[in-house]
């Protein structure tokens, strides 16, 4: 353990690396207070973690991040860098986040579903812009949303859709490639974090 | 290593933790004879394992889980709990079996294959469900089945399929979401495990 | 760290296993000049990785596999073993490689996608074989490979399709099951790696 300058009763598991020095120059990793860090998981020199955020086991958090107080990050879920997570996220077990996304609070985001940030990868250059997850969006296990989409707020993207076109808000988006329909009863609302 | 009751001629390869100790009042793991735990895996207190099971790498195992003789619990496969995996099962790389669910005897999952438990996530409260996949069916990579889905005895779901409803014994589900065809020749009988 | 030849300003973090011995008699995992291994990895015995190769975090290399110079290999990336990476490629966070499975030059495999070796696992007894991913060929996110496939020269497989035929080369592969189409403006030509 090197590099990281953490609040009061933080718990720090074995088999952890917090603060990894990716680059010469770096500034520590700064945790709030009681944050847990679980066993097998790397963060990166230059995150922010506000309080009370927990993680699962294996989980990798890169450079330049910043997750707010209370989210939850499920194991072996891996955040890619330059992200801002907001407050009460929930990320599963397993998901992924590109650099340059932007998770509002209160978003849920379900077991192993991809977020990507590159429209041509190694064909064309671009400047590389992940998703937008509004506020109390949530996205479904195993889906995956195309870069630069905009999930709207209180949306619902269902298990394994593949998501190609912003999500208006309070919207279900189902199938590959998704489709939008109306939300049924039981999921409209905001998320319960 | 902590908080563990093993059995005759077990492996625990270094850099893993069996017996994570999740809460203040718990019981060891128990292992059976011959049982391999592969490098990077954690194994929670709490959970049985029984003879001749072997994980791969970096698996993850929760408490109150009992995993059956002779199973393989491939790399990076999380099991996250509260739930019963049977005899000869191969469970392969990077698959999620979420808590409460329910494997049989002689079930094979393929990779990246995600279980699911929760309908309603954070918009109603229900209890949590996991799917029943039953004595020697088969899921295929990279396919996604929904909460509380009995998957029948035999049946072969198809890479990448998204299953919404239950399959019958002796079906292929295929597409998104599933449809239900006769399983082929090929894939007809039950698995050899 | 154990069983290992390693060239010239080679970085291996801590957290990691190199040449894991996998059976009573290998032979030393052979690295060449600048190979990065980054914490948490395992890499098996019997493995040859060539000068400039990166691996990102928690990565797997199992047995009888070969990496080509200046290849990357992603954070969470599994390769099961007994393949060829070429060189220039580029695997993301999460990618599974099955065993017996051909990657050439400048090929890019996204985030979570998978491929596949086995037509009828655990029900037929056929010869593993992996896909076939020609030369700077790209695999978009959360997509599946069956097994046997060979996805022709700079052609593009859409994330989340499932793709059950062979793809001709500067093709575009898309849906589940995926339908080919002629390549976009700006998808043409070859990787930039």
């Amino acid at each position: 353990m090197s590099n990281v300058s953490s609040g009061s009763d933080c718990t720090i598991d074995e088999r952890t690396t917090v603060g990894y020095e990716y680059d010469t120059k770096v500034n520590p990793t700064i945790l709030g207070d009681s944050v847990t860090i679980r066993a097998g998981s790397t963060i990166y020199a230059d995150v922010k973690i506000h309080d009370y955020v927990q993680t699962g086991h294996d989980v990798l958090i890169r450079e330049q991040t910043e997750i707010g107080k209370e989210s939850i990050i499920g194991t072996k879920t891996v955040i890619d860098g330059y992200s801002k997570i907001g407050k009460k996220v929930s990320l599963q077990t397993g998901v992924y986040i590109p650099s340059h996304t932007t998770i509002e609070d209160e978003v849920f985001i379900g077991p192993n579903a991809v977020l990507t940030n590159d429209p041509y990868p190694v064909r064309q250059n671009v400047d590389l812009e992940g998703p937008t997850v509004e506020r109390s969006a949530s996205i479904g296990a195993n889906a995956t949303i195309n870069p630069e989409i905009t999930v709207g707020e209180r949306s619902f993207v269902a298990s394994g859709a593949v998501v190609t076109e912003d999500v208006p808000a309070d919207t279900l988006a189902v199938g590959v490639p998704a489709e939008f329909k109306p939300l049924p009863d039981k999921l409209q609302g905001k998320n319960d974090l």
